[in-house]
């Protein structure tokens, strides 16, 4: 139990069910005097708000998020930052036709599992709603890491197996996947119109670049900066795999290959990805994140109900047909609190 | 600072560096009356011992684990197992030749930068010696999951670039590679036979099986099982990669390719590698990690100096050729630690 | 920065200023299944609240609480217990006479050097409204320990120097000072009302005792059951010290007077206080807390302004003239949470 | 379980038991670059050894510290430090007449009771031995906070019931009692005497001032610096009190009396003894801990036996007569630690 709060100086604790009356999260250890506002944390929201693009459900609810504490003359006064974002347009209605029948691919089963306990809701914890509030804290941490010229870049990297294959980082924004080749682009929409069309669902890779972090970030041998950004990129519900820099595509070259020579001017690839024995190096640091395609689809599928009878369902609610371009902005928030408890942590070292 | 430690109740601490009087570690929280001796921990080091197979180096060093406190009678007392290992065989000259460079794709370079100090003896904590440490604490961790039926099997799913096509486990201990397939097993000796020709190095990919797991462990939202498996993972220093069940392959399915069936008698396929929302779901964990080639080579690479001169540098000492299949029984410890860790954290929810 | 989160798997974080929109705490970790809603809460709540007896400031804020998540069908899920208490009566202008004002006494002028923000609002954090949100997560911990038994009693030991000479606990709740003697509790009511007579403020002891208590809680060698006491009490503003059994009447004893004679019936007697080496050993667990005089007070002080300069200080808004009895429900609610929290770590022992 | 760790950046593990191979410790999260020898944790380690004054027994254990890790040419890594003390002079056999029985006012009981094990070798972990290891650690930290200009004193305040009436700081080292008033202190020693020709035991109370603290430390609202100055001191196994400033007599004050004057010069008076509202106030931190009397008498004592028989002990190893003065550099190793950990949690604050 308990595993609702992360971090070590930069700590998030985050709450609610997807149909509940709220959710929410408190930050805690967010440094004094930064400017934040709701408008700041407002901004972030918006991008993973559904109807952001074709890929996203029609459920409209608006994710305004309050600012209960921790603010003062809009800056932040060194205690807890509490925010919430009030559940506007939960039909539980919807789930009824669900209740008894466990969903594949989804939390519903272990989370029945291993709490003894049948919240039939939508989601709850398992829900993609959730990660607003990781968003939220995360707009924070943006803030924090910002001060320290730290940028983070994401994208959709592949989508329904096809692959962008140039980056043009000025594209992103110029097409609702945020995928920064125009034409990969394009056929991604394709897919998910296909996939919409046949009741079905997909996945794909977000790629996450950051710019301007400084050398020294990470905490070996268990907290190195890696398995800090693994962690955090794994606990998003979506994500079946991560890796940095060549990743998986290391194994498959020579160390002659794979090192990144080292130049007075820095190094002359990035093979590793920014990150050496789990410390930043100073290059930009390279992630790229697995997401399996949305498990609630309206296609039938083979399940069991509570009771353990065989059975067939078919998900009518509201779904996205795959998480990408929405995780995005969670992935982001996700490496933004990562890299701001890691600055804090290497703070001390700095100026002892 | 202070990232040696991980756990929540299952605690382990690992201390030491390569080239210093020793290394060890202190688990805490290891329950009471479990059976152990240091020749059950002795076993599993054995297996990560230099010259195992030929993928590795010829330094001997023996390994010796003593247990300094938490027995008695051959019985765990639930105080802290203190565990060290003497260096015996540590001959820092051999890198005096080095003193002053930096490694391509190695840590001293962002140790230097993190900490201002410079320890050019071995790797210091980023040497892959620090690892025994983990599979002393795993041996005990292996011995607190085996109390409840769980089994790790792991072995070289593909070695510069040579995959395992079929897998059959049986034939793990069969070649000095640990590879499920002997027909690859043999492909990838001759690999590293000519890398070690050309004083190059090679990476791989290890594959983890989890069997017996029972369901509900994991502690949703961001102590996720699989976030925490991913971080332990991760947090070896030559893993650029972890997934999970069908990982990066996922990405490529439409939902109802991805998400595994359900009947009465369990998942139908097993695309979730066992984790579902964070928390085990009762079928086999798989999980994959990525190994980048060693990057410590002979073969001459273009670097700089403390001072930032650019230079050459060619690296002589004992070096392993490839991490695997000594890398093996790491990851093993480190899924121990992991599922240790969990099941205690479980059991509370079980008994309340 | 961050210390607003306690516990390790009965996890309580706390956020709020007393002038701001709310305070609230999330309660992660509490195990399922567990009858819980807001009456339940707001019981304990009540108990805290101004204006319960003439100790009590006049403020008539209601502190009516709102769950907002963790609760299915009045049963707790296993996910986190999210609590809010919105600030209704908080007249902020009623500060601004002593806006750059430090007060004696007061945690303004720490909270201002330590943070550099100054938040003239009331107390902020340091304010005593704070404890609201802990007797909040207090009243879950209660209903964890209350399933193994657990019952926990406090009241006033001591107030303005008058003691409590013999301990009725039935008479407890027959006076509103929550003393267990009735002819103290009259002196301590005149001595309450010559304090306000006078513009001024008093402090006293708290004693709680713990019935029902397992033995076996507390982990040594640091997170020993006393040692977490301690700190759980002396983390409320008002408390200076904190003694367990005999506590510093301990000092004057020899060993022969001071050790507990042990029988096959228990304990001869108790000046251990229930805990022998940090474990509780089934008897009563019996604390005492020192709460300083209220710092706020009317009487003119000597003082200094936001920049530096001498001045006196006259506080006229609406303040208690003793904490006590309004602590009590809070030390019991600290203690509550502890004990949950142990209750919780020691269950893994218990069962494996 | 697990709780042989303590701190949040600066973090301490301790190991071992009084009569097993060794004990030890590591500290992780001790800045890099400060000077460190062997000889800097010895001299701490030898103000607490036996024999060191008449309140001691006389096992002469040398208590030789070695640091196995995390210094290179004298200096601090930033990498954790291991040390171990080995057990030279344990005599088992001393304890073979108490194996089957349970001691008054010892922990063996409740050990007992909490893991099911009985380990009847001297104390095992609740053994005075195991402050050792906190000393050590309590060396390196002290290292830390002196580079801050922060300077711990402690001394008997108190011994049998008799206190030092008036505190001369440089009487301290001139007496075997570290009393600060050469009078009390010729009464401690004859007490001490008396107790001793009793086969009885006394207690004390240890003051401790922190001079030279910077304001600022303490993380509100759990992790302010009293509450961790209180579960730092009352993990000491002797330790049944804790209190700051006035303490206990701040509850007979009025707020008049207990505040203290702020004035352009500082503070006017000290009841706060250094810490207002959790946070340091920039004046001298007061300490005071009440020390029981040691449990283990040669003077026979009612008890049972583990089969819970009624008996009689009467308990012949080599006992100290009062843990003070040998408890001294354990509470100020603990106070250091504490220190140690709050300056590098507010580093963050100051530097960002």
């Amino acid at each position: 139990m308990s595993g609702n709060t992360t971090g070590t100086l930069f700590k998030v604790t985050t709450w609610g069910e997807s149909h509940g009356k709220a959710i929410g999260v408190v930050v805690d250890g967010c440094p004094p005097n930064i400017q934040l506002s709701e408008s700041d944390i407002q901004e972030e929201l918006n991008r993973r708000r559904p109807g952001f693009s074709q890929a996203s459900s029609p459920r409209k609810e608006k994710d305004m998020v309050e600012i209960l504490s921790g603010i003062f003359e809009e800056k932040t006064t060194g205690t807890p930052i509490s925010m919430i974002i009030k559940n506007r347009d939960a039909k539980s209605g919807d789930y009824k036709q669900i209740k008894n029948l466990f969903r594949p691919g989804h939390g519903d089963i272990t989370y029945f599992k291993k709490y003894g306990i049948r919240d039939y809701r939508g989601g709850g914890r398992a829900s993609g709603r959730e990660t607003a509030a990781r968003v939220a804290a995360g707009a924070i941490a943006g803030k924090v890491i910002a001060r320290e010229g730290i940028e983070i870049i994401a994208y959709t990297r592949e989508l329904g197996g096809i692959a962008a294959e140039q980056i043009t980082l000025a594209d992103i924004d110029q097409n609702s996947i945020l995928c920064p080749d125009m034409e990969a682009a394009e056929k991604m929409e394709n897919a998910l119109e296909g996939a919409r069309k046949t009741s079905d669902s997909l996945g794909g890779i977000v790629e996450i670049l950051v710019k301007g972090c400084p050398p020294g970030l990470g905490e070996p041998v268990f907290d190195k900066i890696d398995a800090d950004l693994a962690k955090a990129l794994m606990s998003i519900g979506t994500v079946k795999g991560v890796e940095i820099g060549a990743g998986f595509e290391a194994t498959k070259m020579s160390g002659s290959e794979c090192n990144d020579p080292i130049t007075p001017e820095g190094f002359e690839t990035n093979n590793a990805g920014g990150i050496l024995a789990g410390i930043t190096n100073g290059d930009e640091i390279v992630i790229r994140v697995a997401c399996k395609p949305i498990s609630s689809i309206e296609k039938e599928q083979q399940t069991i109900d509570i009771h353990g009878r065989p059975t067939t369902i078919s998900i009518k609610g509201r779904h996205d047909v795959c998480v990408i371009p929405r995780i995005i902005p969670v992935c982001k928030a996700m490496v933004s609190i990562v890299l701001a408890d890691h600055l804090l942590r290497q703070k001390n070292i700095i100026v002892f």
